[in-house]
């Protein structure tokens, strides 16, 4: 799954890779803020000083409430819904009171104290003195915005450009639970493309205009209730999701849940609330996979504008800027200025060349110029930066001048993959039972995604049979399939059962045949198929199919379908219609009995 | 290179993978003996309080010594390597007294103070209360020990089988240095093969025993300095390495270095000295890779005895022990015991059971009870596990049992690699400079290896070839071949030379002749031959080449040699004796310029 994400977003689209230190410095987290605001907020039991999320309260509080009054009107329902929608978007003294109008009590029976942050991160202390405190990252996003400047360098300058990273994350969540979903490591998958701010179109936005996603705006949340089914083109261009990019990314997240095998019924996208989303970001957009846990965030879509580079570039004091080379040079309106040094020189004696520098900075643009003229044409004086300059100081006049680049602190739009909720939701998604057979359970990973790739069972333990399944078998390794090899003394059907249980998608079985003619059978998982072909050829057909280079279609079309009996029941049935060019033999080899008609 | 190390273990050999967690609660570590044991010997400066390690000084100072003193004496020398050698295996004491006599002194001039041990493990609290101690992983191998009954139950309870695992280890370095060499957290690939102690003979073993290794064995090392190059087989056959297994694994590892393109020239497995060893470890042989830091430790290979496994089993009173079943049954010498169990009450009251129980395992062998017996005889009393029994508790006949299955604590061979310091040696053995042009600098990785597989290159700047990279390009990444595309101006022969010095295996140009008849040229990197080939046929070709489908040679023989001058000066010539079959044409692609004679 990580392999092909790596396949889907950094080798198809040319992103950077890099993998930086999971331990990092606390000036970085200060700096990024999360040592200030990266909380949770926490309860405790007054009596027993047990911790609890209070967030995570309130929703359970809700859910309990509404199963206890099934009754409740429409109305009703979706304001309690709405409440719980925003659960972890509430300040300290909102959650208390909700806590308390929900009657939230704690395990002592008692209610539970005021709600207070905590911080996730985890602690620790780097080098042996003892003095420099580190953390565990919270996320991987922060090593690429240090590196940014290498980043650019390694791309030769050009922009926009992504650079993408996959590791560890560290959260010190006051409740893990639910499996997969909510743990204190985890692996992600982070994408930061560069951008300039005034233009946030995509190159490829074209390739994914007509792509449709389910969308659960803000309005809707706080309205409706529904999402709505939309081209993300359209929503891109109606305003609803703010830029190319983040839909392109939106876009090419669905395609990859399609791809790894996500149900596309159990996807939608939620917009955050403006209350959720940090102050300088532009639009977020989270990818939510339904599962039996509910609608579960696994990917984050958020335009976080200039903000992280700015933060760096101000603390690191470091210029972290790009530039955009135009085509032809562009005339843009300036002040031209002329100061009265002496004049400045004797009011602010050392801060003369801070007055004047601000005043430059300001002239590069005569809208940013324009309402200091003014108030000094009306007033005779202005306030820059603290510094009351007066008329006499400065003359000023319109100009224009011809600018070649355009020079800006890149916005950054990232796409935030959580691989362990991802993976989790993917084994419900790919969950089955066999129709009239509750026994049976399978995985149906695609064969892209499967761990394993192909099973091999002898259909006799006989020594014979054994050389035959480990010469199959190295030969699938050699073409780096990993295999799956079932000697046991089982039922043939229950072998299948077993290897179809653990997603394997296909079987290779060694029979009477084989010995004669070395031939062998390949079982497909979900439909039970199988066709007769020479062993040697195996590896080849598994590859190309896993490789996209065939399809089982294909094969079937190609190989002779065999109808079996393994005790599977009623399900082995070939296709309903077998294609002409395939031929059909009918082979029962269930518990080493065999026979073949005609 | 990681890929590829699961390629050659992992999948290969059928291993089970897994990945623990890097936050590791204190008790596993505290069981494994990390938390009492896991340092280094750290000195400070009296006057500054700065820290230091105190073998690296030792280390330093002897390298330090015999730089000022070249005309030393081969013996004189010899034995100061020795001790240089052993700096790391040192008691406190013995550190001290040698810090003195070599005449270490700390940055303020004095000698500094008694070397203490320093804990290495980065420590942190995990959960809300801030009351339950963790540590980050300083390896990855407890992760499997905890985990070992439930491999064992995945490998359905067969004996022997490995568990790998790949992931990070973190240790808080007194003195981090040397590049990747000596860093604070780092990648590591662990292999952990559980095998009964009693029989450590590998079923491949008879694959590698031919395959000559680099062997500088303990008494070499305190003796003469040299190391032998000996077939495996006679190692494990003369005892010099300890068993089957152990052996096996260095030679795959030997294998997977020159796999990944290391200098066999630079690779030497050195044995540990009795006093580095753990207590309980049977033999240990690191692959020490020489680089310009001088020989490097890159791999671990550890006979660890049944410690690991013992300590958890012990700790959490778990079993973990893995069973053989005997092909037929065997009779075992036991020894019949009979209590008198009142005399045993009376004597022992609430620890009767505990005297009654040692007994009991110790009959379950007569080879074990049988010096008890002996005493029992002579003296008429024996201790027991700290109890007095005496003759007239316990009475015995020697006998004999049918055992259908052997029952035994695994032992575990340990395979550790650091991946960074591996990935630091193969980048200084991959280096080279081109013969006749100092400007012009190679990394020779070999294309399985190589981050970037090919170089697309357009001879001119204009739509029409970069629309034609671009096709190349795309179509290179479907193959999911990583690719560098520079489009930019400099001359044909900079761009060859910018893609070489990142070691860029292939590259593809494309000029004049591909707008005629859609044919390009591929040129290898170290050879710098090229050949002409219709541009469809060009993922095929290098992806054939990187999965070992296919080889250059062959590549060179199929298609024509073509001779270019592309100001890459007298380089680029043909292989001296072209294959008849291939066609030779001349093409002058530099600047621009075309010609093709006959």
């Amino acid at each position: 799954m990580v392999d092909m994400w790596r396949k889907h977003f950094v080798l198809a689209e040319n992103m950077l890779e890099m993998e930086c230190t999971n331990l990092t410095p606390e000036v970085v987290l200060k700096t990024s803020g999360h040592v200030d605001r990266f909380t949770d907020l926490m309860v405790k039991d007054p009596v027993t000083s047990e911790c609890f999320r209070a967030d995570k309260l309130l929703e359970d509080a809700i859910d309990d409430l509404l199963e206890k009054n099934p009754t409740l009107d429409a109305e009703t329902r979706e304001e309690h819904l709405r409440v719980q929608r925003q659960a972890d978007a509430y300040s300290p003294e909102e959650l208390d009171k909700l806590l308390l109008k929900y009657e939230c009590k704690g395990p002592s029976g008692e209610a539970y104290g005021p709600s207070f942050p905590f911080n996730l991160m985890f602690k620790t202390s780097i080098g042996p003195e003892g003095t420099s405190v580190g953390y565990l990252r919270p996320e991987t996003a922060q090593g690429l915005f240090v590196n940014f400047r290498r980043l650019l360098d390694l791309n030769a300058q050009k922009m926009p450009f992504a650079a993408a990273q996959i590791g560890l994350g560290f959260r010190n969540e006051i409740a893990p639970r639910s499996g997969l979903l909510r743990v204190r490591e985890f692996c992600m998958g982070e994408i930061e493309h560069f951008v300039n701010p005034d233009d946030k179109s995509h190159p490829n936005f074209s390739s994914v205009a007509e792509k449709e996603l389910v969308l659960f705006g803000r309005d809707d949340q706080l309205g409706t209730g529904k999402t709505k089914t939309l081209k993300i083109g359209e929503a891109v261009k109606g305003g609803l999701v703010n830029n190319e990019t983040l839909g392109y990314f939106m876009a090419r997240t669905q395609l990859y849940m399609e791809k790894i095998g996500m149900d596309p019924e159990r996807l939608r996208f939620r917009q955050h609330l403006a209350t959720e989303m940090a102050h300088y970001a532009a639009d977020c957009w989270d990818l939510e996979i339904k599962s039996s846990y509910g609608w579960v965030e696994c990917v984050g879509h958020a335009d976080r504008a200039c903000y992280d580079l700015d933060v760096h570039a101000k603390a690191t004091n470091t210029s972290m800027v790009a530039t955009v080379k135009y085509d032809t040079p562009k005339e843009i309106e300036v002040a031209k200025l002329k100061f009265d040094r002496k004049k400045i020189g004797m009011v602010f004696k050392k801060d003369a060349r801070t007055v004047s520098g601000a005043l430059d900075k300001l002239a590069e643009s005569w809208k940013d110029f324009e309402p200091i003229a003014k108030a000094l044409e009306a007033d005779g004086k202005v306030t820059v930066d603290g510094f009351e300059v007066t008329k006499d100081m400065v003359s000023w006049e319109q100009s224009t001048k011809k600018v070649h680049e355009l020079k800006f602190t890149p916005s950054v739009i990232e796409p935030s993959f959580g691989m362990g909720r991802i993976l989790y939701s993917l084994l419900e998604h790919s969950f089955y039972i066999r129709e009239n057979d509750e026994q049976r359970c399978v995985m149906k990973f695609k064969p892209q995604v499967a761990p394993q790739k192909c099973a091999v069972l002898p259909i006799s333990s006989s020594p014979e049979f054994n050389a035959i399944v480990d010469g199959i078998a190295a030969s699938l390794m050699e073409y780096d399939l990993a295999t799956r090899v079932d000697k046991s003394t089982a039922a043939l059907g229950r072998r299948y059962a077993r290897s179809d249980e653990v997603g394997v998608p296909f079987a290779v079985t060694v029979d009477f045949d084989t010995l004669k003619d070395d031939s062998v059978t390949i079982r497909e998982r979900d439909s039970m198929v199988q066709v007769r072909l020479p062993k040697s050829e195996v590896p080849h057909v598994i590859y190309d199919i896993i490789h996209n280079r065939t399809s089982w279609d294909e094969v079937t079309s190609k190989y002779p379908v065999v109808q079996v009996d393994d005790g599977e029941g009623g399900g082995a049935a070939a296709p309903a219609a077998p294609k002409e060019a395939a031929k059909t033999k009918v082979v029962s080899n269930s518990r080493g009995s065999f026979t073949r008609p005609a």
